[in-house]
């Protein structure tokens, strides 16, 4: 039996008037691309928002005409799938500050017609959320069943539920953090600093000629180490050489090498430079607590963010982490369901044992499909 | 009271006979830079080679003039202290490959008057011994009361003691592997492409121009986040941040960032890029098992290596790991006992609670001191 794979485009959302960053600054006009799938019922009250993460984009589920891979969550999205498109309406979109159809540091500045580059705003994850507020007024849809997210998907989910949580009936969290540590900081800004000591970088400056494809690539290597488990890792490469007799000095020859060199070439062709300073910043600085005792010093679109934590009684939460994950490990998870609980809603928590590492969120994702269409199903 | 620091020069032994690495490739002089520390007794049995890890010299100890501070191990190597330079001769000398007096690929090629670059020959932890071998012969020392070191300086230790055991009656090696994991190798190899990605490396010719900063400074951030463990890195910094309001874009704001911007700009006036390369690329290939297995393939400097495994039997060991090591986690040390115990070497184990993490080896040095001391005492 052959199947025709479901086609699905990405749209995009002109908004052709000013958006107001969390830093005070103001861009006359952004863009903001999205995809849904399945419909949205005629109660309203079927729609999930799933968010993505750092690498990720809109195109979450299905696939594009003339692709051979499918979205970057096809796995949890789909008819009988953790997300049943049967019965949901599942909407995703890519960030703020992205470079995959939403407004972002590569997208033109109308008032000079050259890319933004570093005059782009500072960017937040409160940011993120609020254009895709513009973007849920703009579907129609004001109250939803689940936000969702893992990693860097998992804060926006977090912060938007906190901020609005008269706008859901829950959130899921995957292998996520309410604060980056020392460490996942120290990640991150070693990639940033690969970006910049590239000099194609050119303090941001470099759309009218070669990009800083090896500054990216190394920040890119950087983080698919810290996506793996040390044990799959090792059980996936070990010390396994590619060309054993080779004498070429410094190429890559284990095959954990040339693992990453293929990560690092292809992320360049498909990611903005500027894109990942500032997406990583955003995270870096992301610190929902802080961010929820502030909540009084900006009003953000629309009614007043945060003015109503206690819209969070008894609404439901669902929290995952993984065995193996080392870069946001599941001690950072229970800090979640804690803080959420004294919130008083009720939160799920399940620790996954995998050897996937991060990844799992992506790659190991029958244990998480039961648990997530478990929890969807159980809402009211 | 007091103290005039003791002083020490590094010395250079040149040897102006051709040198023949592992590979088969000769170089036709080479210079040795070296320290000793104590004197040799009459009886010629009190020597102790100490090894350096991958940023560290000949300087081990004590001080140089005009310096304020002291060689890398001070802290475990002088009067009293674990290498009780009251009782042993302490021999310490630069690697083979390195830039810190020894040659390596910025010394001069005499054949071009112009520096090795990439010219110089492949290097491995072998050829680092070999040329230890030969300042040996030279300081008139033929047989070790120990031979120690940690993190690569475990390794020259432990390949030296399998390649020639008659010349030691003991070894010590601290937070160190028999082999590189596929991790540890991929952490190295993106340090590696850091550097190859910055455009001054220009094929490892920048001796005449800039070199490398931008890319060795990142390689040498890589490394300091993994020789901290998280939980130290979370308690020296958190989130703190240096610079609370600076809208500055992408420069150091969280003290972690600090730290790593420091490190990384410190290591660039006294490293060179080159010697990265070579030595980071010797260490992934350090594989002690298969090097004894090959040992009848390769004749080295006078006596054959390997040669005699069996004069192993009834010699001492120590290996000490530390608890947060994640870089060279226990479980490598073990590995370590295991396999000199089969060989019948009298190996004893120490796992040092700490949360140093790798770094451990250099500053969390009152537990290993002290068990340095017990175990060189008990040697006869």
């Amino acid at each position: 039996m052959n199947h025709t794979p479901t086609l699905v485009e990405t749209e995009v959302l002109s908004l052709e008037r000013p958006f107001r960053f969390e830093s005070g600054d103001i861009l006359p006009r952004i863009d903001i691309a999205y995809e849904t799938y399945g419909r949205l019922n005629e109660q309203g009250d079927n729609a999930v928002l799933v968010e993505h993460a750092l690498s990720g984009d809109a195109h979450a589920a299905f696939y594009h005409e003339g692709d051979r891979k499918p979205g970057w969550w096809d796995c949890m999205i789909g008819p009988g799938k953790a997300f049943d498109t049967d019965r949901y309406f599942v909407i995703c979109s890519n960030v703020i500050g992205g470079c995959r159809g939403t407004s972002g540091p590569a997208s033109i500045d109308p008032a000079t017609g050259r890319p933004y580059g570093l005059t782009f705003p500072p960017l937040s994850v409160r940011d993120m959320v609020e254009v895709q507020r513009i973007l849920l007024r703009h579907l129609g849809v004001d109250r939803l069943k689940c936000i969702a997210g893992g990693s860097m998907g998992g804060m926006q989910a977090l912060q938007f539920f906190c901020d609005y949580p008269f706008q859901f009936e829950s959130f899921i969290c995957i292998a996520s953090s309410m604060k980056h540590s020392a460490q996942q900081i120290a990640f991150n800004e070693v990639g940033r600093r690969a970006i910049m000591a590239d000099p194609r970088w050119n303090n941001g400056n470099y759309y009218d000629g070669v990009p800083p494809e090896g500054g990216l690539s190394v920040a890119r290597m950087i983080g698919h180490i810290t996506y793996l488990s040390e044990k799959m890792m090792q059980e996936k490469f070990g010390r396994l050489k590619k060309d054993k007799e080779s004498r070429a000095i410094f190429r890559p020859s284990f095959e954990v090498e040339h693992y990453l060199d293929y990560q690092g070439v292809s992320f360049v062709k498909r990611f903005d430079a500027n894109s990942y300073l500032y997406i990583t910043n955003a995270i870096d600085n992301f610190d929902l607590k802080t961010s929820l005792s502030s909540r009084d010093r900006f009003r953000g679109e629309g009614r007043q963010r945060g003015a109503h934590l206690d819209d969070m009684r008894g609404k439901r939460g669902l929290v995952i982490s993984f065995s193996s994950d080392w870069l946001y490990p599941p001690s950072q998870s229970k800090e979640i369901v804690q803080l959420f609980s004294a919130f008083n809603v009720r939160v799920s928590y399940t620790e996954i044992a995998t050897e996937h590492g991060h990844d799992a969120f992506l790659t190991d994702y029958a244990r998480p499909s039961e648990i997530i269409q478990g929890f969807l199903s159980s809402l009211a």
